[in-house]
């Protein structure tokens, strides 16, 4: 499948900027791979590090063909759509990469290798959305290990769970720690290479496929796991299934600097974060019928303020919670790993 | 597909009684259709109103040929084996079963339909734990209806959140009320002929099925959840779904008398039921995000009890609790609809 120095192109018709671009932004910033380009022909001649302040420089252009003449092997579908499905307006783009020879990862809900039944040699379409086979309901077997599980969670979804998830285990590398992580989306799988598409997953296994994963890497000392959405959000179930399959002995809790309201609704306050902590620890203990786990600090997302600001927000949460807040993309992620390595 | 006429034989080789019987029984106390015999061979000859406490009178054959010989048209797979697959022992009787123009409804998560692609005019295979198609994510829409939306939640999973659930339902409707109710497992299924089958939902559209059969009733005055699993539970992630989608008005915690511990491990005890009832309630309201919904009454399951200790533990608990408790079963389920509807 993957291999780590095939080069990727982008898919981003329409969206290589703005909420929709989360996959091919977090594939920009966190694949090993080489990236050749981005594809949106509205903003080709452009750049993406400029354009999104990202930490690559990526070319924009226009058409498969001119991804195919810098060097694309791999077309990633980099933009969510509503509703999760391909979008009928992209198969002709598509069609042309397999046509031409490009592998495809897609990461929406189709699955698009029945559509492309003659593939070259080497040539692979991987639907990084499907649930995988040979998955078993969870059996509560996390809570006996003894090694530290940290489960990032959040006020609401796409506020940095992953992001700070990586910041941290590349960290906690860095210092020699045997550290793994968790993917749980389809970005994290896209960037780390393997991982549970959660999401995907019929409800009767999700827990489990948690928790395979977990006991899989029963001998690391630390196991990030990917968080998926919030448990205040009313279109998301990704916590109890994280919660169960993970039994995590930590919790950072992910926010973005100023955010009042979930982005669903406006009428949908964010409550105060202690109380959001609160709650994920009392649902992660379920009465004291498990081990509560513990929040040791919060990641906050200041990518829309500026540096003063962002100082200023930090403070102001430390003050309030008492526990250390960083943006580990900004600051970096070194205060993050003490809090949960102490 | 499956019509209220068509006589069944229920397949329940080896467990016509105990655990994994949950399914035959379900189908035998609540299923509308005549239902011709069990197929049990170990048990040939007895008889399971009187093996199995049950309300109706249904032999106990030992094959195919004698069920169908009774007049049994429809194969209902009865029991519920570990993994939740079909074993690979009860395919000469389902092979059989289909070769003599039997229609087979199968609620475990294989699909047998695949198997049996030539069938006759009217035959049918019903693969009732499969995903249906055309869901969405939950949107949270379910909390904006006026009606009363009863859960059912449940300190264990198999302690009668079904049964209390359509008891309730049965009785509301025999007082004239619009009631309606939301079958959520492949028994609630086969016995009502609609419903999801939550567990074989993906994650992420678990909540927005659950949301869709809720406004699909949105002109009921009370529509009956049916629960699944228990927020206490290490193997269950369906109470989040559940309560993002249908955001309930009321909930009904159903608990069987005298346990101490889950089922599934003796070290998992059971806490304190107010302990229990507030942890649904916290999750429901999410830190005030959503309403709070509230905790009317307790249905117990006293089956393995004695008629005064029955009564007992149901004044026990009202003393420890403040809210009626009884067993809809035994008592009948005319004080739930009470608290429900007051």
């Amino acid at each position: 499948m993957l291999e780590r120095d095939q080069p990727l192109a982008i898919y981003m018709e329409g969206n290589a900027i703005g909420f929709p671009a989360k996959m091919g932004h977090g594939v920009i910033r966190y694949s090993p791979n080489p990236i050749a380009c981005v594809i949106d022909s509205t903003r080709a001649g452009q750049e993406m590090r400029t354009l999104a302040s990202l930490p690559r420089a990526v070319p924009i252009v226009s058409s498969v063909g001119e991804a195919r003449a810098l060097g694309a092997e791999v077309l990633v579908l980099g933009t969510a759509p509503g509703g999760g499905l391909v979008p009928p307006e992209w198969y002709p783009a598509i069609d042309e990469a397999v046509a031409v020879g490009m592998s495809v990862l897609n990461g929406l809900h189709d699955r698009l290798a029945p559509r492309y039944p003659n593939l070259a040699p080497g040539q692979w379409i991987w639907d990084v959305r499907v649930e995988p086979p040979g998955l078993q309901p969870a059996e509560g077997r996390a809570r006996f290990l003894t090694n530290r599980r940290l489960l990032m969670i959040g006020t609401d979804m796409a506020v940095g769970k992953m992001t700070s998830g990586l910041e941290i285990h590349r960290v906690a590398r860095q210092r020699g720690i045997k550290a793994e992580f968790v993917a749980t989306g389809q970005i994290g799988i896209t960037v780390t290479g393997r991982g549970i598409p959660l999401d995907a997953i019929r409800l009767d296994f999700a827990g489990g496929a948690v928790e395979a994963e977990v006991l899989r890497y029963a001998d690391a000392e630390l196991v990030v796991i990917e968080g998926q959405g919030s448990l205040i959000h009313p279109a998301s179930s990704a916590n109890l299934p994280l919660l169960r399959g993970a039994f995590p002995t930590h919790l950072v809790l992910c926010h973005r600097a100023g955010q009042k309201s979930l982005r669903r609704s406006e009428e949908l306050i964010i409550p105060p974060l202690r109380e959001v902590i609160q709650l994920y620890e009392l649902v992660g203990e379920a009465c004291g019928v498990f081990p509560r786990p513990k929040t040791v600090a919060v990641a906050l997302n200041t990518f829309e303020t500026t540096a003063t600001e962002a100082d200023e927000a930090c403070r102001a949460i430390e003050g309030e919670l008492g526990i250390p807040c960083v943006d580990p993309v900004r600051h970096g992620a070194d205060r993050l790993v003490d809090a949960v390595m102490a």
